[in-house]
């Protein structure tokens, strides 16, 4: 149907197939017809990525010749990875150069991470060092499930010089003219700003492309639920967005007050819903199987439960989708629950650390020219406010690296202690990682923003017995 | 250490490290040293595997020159893939007897499904036809998450007949003679005692290896939860195991004496626990905003998540683990309830159809000799009992076959058209699943007892398109 609708030439990716093989393809097409097929060489298989479950490896070099003013220009086409062949020993676009190519184009469904434009700039302006002839980097944008593209397509020169570079997070045509050196190329946005974009993207096509409008999730009037509505508003509009306040008898009054204002300050709808009640009917039902216990985390998650109940009932009448809010040191650490807090369709801020969670929501703060997330859901101690007096037994300006060094930079434990930190704390929160892999297991997807995130890109056991010896450093 | 404490020669699989490179590997030790290894050539990169996400590809053939009495003997040893080596067109087995050896291992970790074990045996029989020597094929025994083990290892002689098969289910050792030809095989289970075996070996070791001992499920009086208590009784001890029934306004009389005289036929510890109080204060909290609105899904999917909770509840208060009840069937269909009756570190039947639920419990009640499960659990008509009078929307008896068909078999919707199946009910059923897919992301893991089970296997994406066009078979 797209191939019949093109006049000039249009460069469409798709999966073809040949006897039993697929293949990730791409296909030239113009006036109607598609006149060039070239099917992807290099097929990534690691992290998110499990290409080679379904493609095969593409055999030939992708080169079009195309008619370009009555001249042929020779065209280097390449798919996504193709480019990233270092890895692979493959020298494509090297081979490309040497098979007569004028001009590279490589079209990509490249996921955003943090500083991941710089990563492609970079690969592609070295591999124009070696070649020395234009890369035009086409990258997709939007999201599906736990992913983001972000877009951001460029251009570099010949001289290896970036030329062009399209908009972040949106459609855009990107104009770039080979013989004009004098190129302004527009600021690109800090590193938070592209981060909270890319979270406003991810949450904004789950909606629409699982065909729902509304959102609807729980203030506690902590930071994580804060930031979360911040980023649901900016994606859905404040008038799709239900933040639902449900305090029990261990809920402060300041986080009423929190939540409550920062419901006012975003103009969402706002709705209190008490779960005394519904607590105490528990309660009841238990007393007597619970009789000459002690009180521990069954009544703490009783709670939690009950508000992940009352969040799937407004969304199962309303048809509004429940974002969980938490974030991945908590995740990490199994600090959450399951069937409860850990409820909803999409997990907004589950890749981003408790100390990514507080630069993010002072990022907003400062950067909308008013507060926005209520100063003290900022300053407070955070709590789950599940047991009288509870704060978070976490120091998160220590855990919440130690958290990240393990689970995004893969570094062992013996490096980690090097860094000069406490080994026990270490091993304690490497054990509770492998520990909880059966939560995470049960998660809702989360949108991906570091380069390993929890779900589809981290494969772990459940049944694991790869736990730190007390006095070893080794598994 | 396990290397230093061998005599007799011992092969041992582990992974071994070359460089950055990873290989899944065997081990030939003797004498407290390793005297041979070998790499697996063929890495499976299919359903539950992923092998070449971490592995590297062996080089070389595995032929071990064995000292044997002063004799030396070559043996061909492969890892699991290596035999299947058709689908690589690569002929290992044959190049083993072509460098000389005289005899084939293979040590496999070869997950069961129903009539693996036949697959394996035909397997080889077709190899050693073509080869002429006597092989080994030796399969672990255990669970690991979705994973069952089987074990069934066996001995085919030169001449292409089955001279020895190891227990199913248990760890074993078989003892081979090749130059006996009179061997007595025990006769095999059939394939409901099989599968039954294979369900109860799941649970027991996913209970020792995340060490836990009691497992909570909820007894509805219906056959899923009755046939989950058998698997589990039979798994961890009748002592070990509590059913807990939950009645609401609308439970029947007879689902709470069903469950009950389950409970009792099973010796199993039993409660009851009334979930009404709690559904109205779920009501009284949600009156307000549910105000003018008609009962739906809402209503009922609370109740389902008061049971969720409750089970958790006693789970969390005593070290339990909840077992999840739910089949295939209604997991393909959407027909649970997210964070209700989903809830559970495992789940036991969620890869038996329907259909095959019948089947097991039937046999259940057959092969033990007396009534287990209630006769009106098996004949009455299957219903959730979330709302007055409801039953099922579904003819299992139609349904299960056609989503199977689909899940398990792939089959398009013209093939299963072409079988004589209702157009509508087969495309509203394909639109289901697809639908459904959110759910099933966030089930709680499931045992595998099928070629194609919902899980690590298959992996689809949530945010999809590819629905069927109302008057089209195509996607």
């Amino acid at each position: 149907e797209i191939v019949l609708d093109t006049t000039i030439p249009m460069i469409i990716g798709y999966i073809s197939k040949v006897g039993d093989k697929l293949y990730n393809s791409l296909a030239v097409c113009c006036e109607g017809e598609k006149i060039y097929q070239y099917d992807k060489i290099l097929l990534p298989n690691y992290d998110v990525f499990d290409e080679k479950r379904y493609f095969s490896n593409g055999k030939d070099l992708g080169i079009w010749n195309m008619d370009y003013k009555g001249k042929k220009i020779n065209i280097g086409l390449q798919i996504c990875e193709d480019l990233w062949d270092e890895r692979y020993k493959k020298n494509i676009s090297e081979k490309q150069k040497m098979s007569g190519a004028e001009l590279i184009i490589n079209i990509s469904a490249s996921p955003y991470h943090r500083l991941r434009f710089h990563d492609r700039l970079k690969q592609v302006k070295k591999t124009v060092r070696n070649i020395n002839i234009p890369f035009f980097y086409c990258n997709m944008v939007g999201a599906q499930d736990e992913l983001i593209f972000d877009g951001q397509s460029f251009a570099v020169s010949d001289k290896g010089d970036l030329i062009g570079v399209a908009k972040d997070f949106e459609e855009d045509i990107l104009d770039v003219d080979l013989n004009n050196n004098n190129v302004i190329i527009n600021k690109k946005r800090d590193e938070l700003d592209e981060l909270y974009n890319a979270l406003v993207l991810g949450v904004k096509d789950y909606f629409i492309k699982t065909g729902h409008k509304e959102a609807v999730l729980g203030l506690s009037g902590g930071i994580d639920s804060a930031l979360v509505a911040c980023i649901a508003t900016d994606a859905l509009g404040p008038g799709n967005i239900h933040g639902i306040s449900m305090p029990s008898i261990y809920s402060s009054e300041s986080s009423k007050v929190d939540a409550k204002e920062l419901a006012d300050n975003l103009k969402i709808n706002y709705l209190s819903l008490s779960i005394e009640k519904i607590v105490s009917g528990f309660m009841e039902s238990l007393t007597e199987v619970f009789k000459n216990t002690k009180k521990n985390v069954a009544e703490e998650n009783i709670q939690a439960r009950i508000r992940g109940s009352i969040l799937m009932a407004l969304a199962n009448k309303f048809n509004w989708l429940v974002l969980s809010t938490g974030n991945k040191t908590e995740l990490a650490l199994g600090y959450c629950t399951l069937y409860g807090d850990m409820n909803g369709g999409l997990s907004v801020i589950s890749d981003l650390s408790k100390t990514k969670v507080y630069e993010l929501s002072n990022w907003i703060n400062n950067h909308k020219g008013c507060i926005t997330i209520p100063k003290n859901s900022i300053k407070k101690p955070p709590s789950a406010e599940l047991a009288p007096e509870q704060v978070d037994p976490f120091d998160y300006s220590i855990v919440s690296p130690i958290v990240d060094a393990i689970v995004e930079d893969g570094k062992t434990i013996k490096h980690i202690l090097e860094e000069g930190y406490d080994s026990r704390l270490v091993k304690s929160i490497y054990n509770r990682i492998r520990n909880n892999e059966y939560k995470r297991r049960q998660a809702a997807p989360g949108l991906r923003v570091s380069k390993k995130a929890f779900g589809i890109g981290r494969r772990m056991p459940i049944v694991n017995q790869y736990y730190i010896k007390k006095d070893s450093f080794e598994l």
